[in-house]
């Protein structure tokens, strides 16, 4: 679907302004975590490069989305002192993209987990038995949700979006039981900020499944596109911005469990 | 051939999705593998910087032939709440332009082969030897394509790609036997890991002939188009996003396997 066809005054500016928010954060986080890297240990470098990755990655997108926004909505006639006047229609052919959201969770949620099992530095064979579970689970996931979303119809919509919350639940088992066996030998800071961690994936990730709902409650009119909009963002400010983070901090916590002398010359002993 | 004429929504769309989603993977992987330097030893990080310089040279040629794509077509009246009734077309003067591609083959097939060569640290007599055989082979190779691809004459079209296919085979004698003579000294994982390479490089590079192909079996129509960018945009992120990771991940294994104290550095042992 291209979009709602028009939007009010309000609707065109709430999404247009949380759009350009969450394409700020992705970009600074991105940079943040690119020249923090001296901060932690060499082995958990890759852990926030990965994260800075997927922030880099959602940033593109949401550039992209943003342009795709403002370019697809053209405001009709009105009275320039009274916004309330202001109708803002869907341009034909243009259309609002949300094809790029997919094709960004297509990359960014496969590294998403990535970057959780990095931060673990867990082994080579540990690392691999976990991320060959997880990584074809993830795209499974995108995959199947995509042809729910561009349909029309509501019962392809259930459809779709029952045989995506397959591979999800697959991945909470591999990350809430498969996982809790590799953080016996972890130090116990790190035991409780990565269970919070694992918290904060299920919390932010849940919100998807909650957007893509929407048109099926038959909520397609313009509040619903703005809300769907804003809740889409937010759940991707957390799950990519907070997220890397945490995943900095429990980098940081395992430097200093590591090695006393780096703790030292971080203040942090 | 500047494109065909006309575009439904879901095959402009399509085609718009999968550049961009190329774009994004070329863009990012090519980052990823600048700023990942410190993870492997020295003498290997000249493969990253070339495979990091490939992904470049494509994200640079995706976004023109992005803004190229979006640029050539233009959509026609039709309802704005229905994508089905809009259409696609072509400008005049203004026209898809494939020769992006080639440029882009053009400089970034020989240096896929120089980072093959690189991360194999194989001595500079070796080297020079496989490298003088492959680059020439490589650059006729995309060379001899042109003409064909340009070509609307479709015994014009078979003639140019059968002799292209010449340089082509020569490459893979290359790799396959010549190279074979070399992989004797390296370390067991690290023969498995570029055993799978050069199957990689088979399998992706396999894909480009049949795109090349569609005209000649009479698909020259939207569909075959569409089919046509979809088959290419991933064909080239698996020969150079894909390609890249795993001459990253041959450089890991063979910097552990040259120096344990790195590997317990990296916490990897």
């Amino acid at each position: 679907m291209p979009g709602v066809t028009s939007l009010t005054y309000l609707q065109f500016q709430a999404t247009y302004n949380i759009l350009s928010f969450a394409l700020a954060a992705m970009i600074f986080t991105a940079l943040y975590l690119l020249v923090s890297q001296g901060r932690v240990l060499p082995r958990y470098r890759n852990a926030l490069v990965v994260s800075a990755t997927v922030c880099g990655i959602a940033a593109y997108h949401y550039w992209r989305i943003f342009d795709s926004f403002s370019d697809a909505y053209v405001a009709s006639a009105g009275s320039p002192d009274d916004p309330a006047s202001w109708v803002y229609n869907l341009e034909v052919g243009v259309g609002f993209n949300e094809g790029y959201r997919y094709v960004d969770w297509l990359l960014t949620v496969p590294l998403l987990l990535v970057e959780t099992i990095a931060v673990l530095a867990l082994g080579r064979v540990a690392q691999k038995a976990l991320l060959t579970r997880l990584i074809p689970a993830s795209a499974l996931m995108i995959i199947l949700g995509y042809p729910g979303e561009i349909s029309t119809d509501m019962t392809t919509r259930l459809v779709w979006g029952t045989l995506s919350t397959i591979p999800f639940i697959y991945i909470l088992y591999v990350l809430f039981v498969e996982l809790s066996k590799s953080l016996a030998r972890q130090p116990k800071d790190v035991r409780a900020t990565v269970g919070r961690l694992r918290l904060l994936l299920l919390a932010t990730w849940g919100v998807y499944p909650i957007s893509y709902l929407f048109p099926v409650f038959g909520l397609e009119d313009g509040n619903s596109f703005m809300w769907r909009q804003i809740g889409y963002s937010i759940a991707d400010v957390l799950a990519k911005c907070l997220y890397g983070l945490v995943i900095y901090k429990i980098a940081r916590l395992k430097s200093f469990a590591d090695s006393s002398a780096f703790a030292k010359e971080e203040g942090m002993n």
